[in-house]
């Protein structure tokens, strides 16, 4: 009892050192003691809790460089795994992770998520499952993380009106899968999982105020405001896509409105419009193509765009226009350091990144662009799951669960596994 | 020495209590307590630090309700004050506020701020002089809190390439009015210090997301995520004002572009059309002003509508829908709790509430308008005083400051007298 009292008074600073471990930002106690403000005794103390209990680890002594060289300490993220899977329109893919976010081994499997939730999910579930046999010598699985592609209410990870998810508004995902491995779930907006993967281990790393935007099938973004992912008053935050751009255009979106920024620039408008060039003999690549495969995807005009289909890359500076014109918006309010652009279309067409950077640095406030960098998403496949990772940790590390980590030996407690 | 460092490790723990009690989360030990998640030993002894130090009182019994009734415990506002001044394009307002934002005495001047910052400062200063002699006993001065219409860089103080201010770009206003008072002073853009106002002592209180929006002579907007002011990269977040809506528009805007929101459907545009309307002869009401002012103001043409004249009406609506329009993006992309219209024409105009609103809960995603409340600024005149007390006094509370406040009796240093 006094030990559990005495934890809870010590958790604020065991998650700050292990949080400074964990990033990389202290390699030694010095440096624990000066990047946390700590005094060296109260670090020493604590410390002895967090190698106690084997998610540190402290290294030989290094060369002496003259005074005693300090030993170097260390994250244990081989010490449990977490199992992630991110779901898009077209389909998904499972992975395991260690506790770094690193990827262990990852698949993907075309599926269609208006499949609905039962069917989704139990297929996730076994192919989490031959994966992990596969895998073989892993931890102890610690937690699983899913990224989903809609709006998510965080808290009690249900999605909220997801516009292209019939069959999935309030669906019990937590419920359903955590019934299935006896861990803890967590689940989010996949492209705010994205966020998260460039955020913590990619190209964002430090960066406080980031706009991430996925371009796949649809278009959907990912807001970071002072170093944390932005979720909004109904975990809505970031849906760029449904913004509406042209309301006068006749085509309807997935939503159910008219003229939607997605429904004109996203990968589904691009392969829709492709058809319509290849059959309007406007296009001789894609016409080539439509004939073998018997349908076109975004994926097929980004490559003949870059093979030097002139009607292709007219189409994707097209799309980048559209997005641009929105995204000025966002830059003027939000001021970020820096936005990325993901997913299919988005971290591999040349035109697409053009377009954005002109249409953005030339309509957004030249303070608000000055030091704004706009680049590919150089993990774009990986992120969601390197995010969904990050986002289980983070939480396996929030106080409340370091506590019972520290005295049952395992995050996990009886309440995950219903 | 030992006394410092004891005070350094508790400090948290004191900023903590002082902010409960503060925002009136907690006015009695036990509920310090439960707040805080302190145990009510530590609770008493920190307690006492902020009682010897006068900055909590802590009343007489109340009634017994059955059980030792608990005193009432009440941050003392009235230790200090501070001095607080706000400016806009056309003019600038001073005031003096006790350490709880409330504005004891508050004056107006008409103004123009490209007159640079030289003459403007000197010119709020010599305000704040006769305001302070004429409130008479006023409790010591403890900080000075500054508004200014464009980009501020918050750690210096200064104003970063502000659009409509000649002149102020990289000014030290910090130093030049610290000088003047022997105070630490904090500036910020006004459109932040009026999201405050209203976030910490206004309508907004309790809300987590909020969208802010000025629309006087300009359009700026204080976003708010989390709780905490979003400042962006480079301090220009929320400048909605110069995204540009119409690029074919051939009116220039003050920042050098065309067809800004601004230019197009602020109070300058406004005063602008209502000239060429009451000219052409299409709203006897404007012509017969123009006739008796010699020039026509936004506050004209709102005040026109609310007589009913149907041309100023129509330009309302019209500024309305283009400012909706902009607005929906942000809607989406923020997902705020609570969009709150300000300024002269924001939070007076009945077309442009309806408009807006209309144009947003149209445009928006269903989800991220499901409980979306947009409203006028309550406090719009005064927020942007009533929010830069609050900045100057989460400063002065802030743990450093707060260290030497209960060491020397002052939350004012030596390095603030320069």
């Amino acid at each position: 009892m006094s030990r559990a009292l005495d934890l809870d008074e010590q958790v604020d600073d065991l998650v700050l050192l292990l949080d400074l471990v964990r990033h990389g930002r202290a390699r030694t106690r010095p440096e624990l003691a000066r990047r946390s403000g700590l005094g060296r005794t109260v670090v020493s103390a604590r410390l002895t809790r967090l190698l106690d209990a084997d998610l540190v680890v402290e290294g030989e002594l290094g060369p002496s460089t003259g005074g005693r060289a300090p030993r170097e300490l260390r994250f244990r993220a081989e010490a449990g795994a977490v199992l992630v899977a991110e779901v898009g329109a077209t389909g998904f893919a499972v992975g395991v992770t260690d506790l770094g976010g690193a990827l262990r081994e990852h698949r993907h499997r075309a599926w269609d998520v208006s499949a609905g939730p039962e069917a989704t999910l139990d297929r996730i579930a076994d192919d989490l499952e031959d994966l992990r046999g596969d895998v073989g010598d892993v931890a102890p699985i610690w937690g699983l993380g899913l990224g989903l592609p809609g709006p998510v209410e965080f808290a009690s990870g249900r999605p909220v009106a997801p516009p292209i998810m019939p069959g999935w508004d309030g669906h019990p995902v937590r419920e359903h899968l955590a019934g299935r491995f006896g861990v803890p779930v967590w689940v989010d907006n996949e492209v705010n999982t994205m966020a998260l993967g460039e955020l913590r281990h990619g190209v964002a790393r430090g960066v406080s105020d980031l706009l991430y935007v996925k371009i796949g099938t649809g278009i959907g973004a990912g807001l970071v405001t002072g170093g944390r992912l932005h979720r909004g008053a109904q975990g809505a935050a970031g849906d760029l896509g449904h913004t509406a751009v042209h309301e006068d255009s006749g085509i309807v979106c997935r939503c159910g409105n008219r003229g939607c920024l997605e429904v004109l620039a996203g990968g589904g408008a691009l392969a829709r419009d492709a058809v319509t060039v290849a059959r309007g003999g406007h296009s001789g690549r894609l016409a080539a193509r439509l004939a073998d495969a018997g349908e076109l995807t975004a994926r097929d005009v980004v490559e003949a765009a870059r093979e030097g289909d002139q009607e292709s890359r007219r189409m994707l500076e097209h799309a980048g226009v559209l997005i641009g014109t929105t995204l000025s918006v966002a830059v003027n309010l939000v001021n970020p350091a820096m936005v990325l652009l993901g997913g299919q279309v988005g971290a591999s067409s040349d035109q697409v990144l053009a377009a954005v950077r002109e249409i953005v640095y030339r309509r957004s406030l030249p303070l608000a662009t000055r030091e704004l960098r706009i680049e590919p998403s150089p993990l774009s496949g990986r992120a969601g799951l390197i995010g969904a990772a990050t986002m289980v940790v983070d939480e396996l590390l929030s106080p409340a669960r370091l506590v019972r980590w520290l005295q049952d030996g395992s995050p996990v407690g009886r309440a995950d596994l219903t």
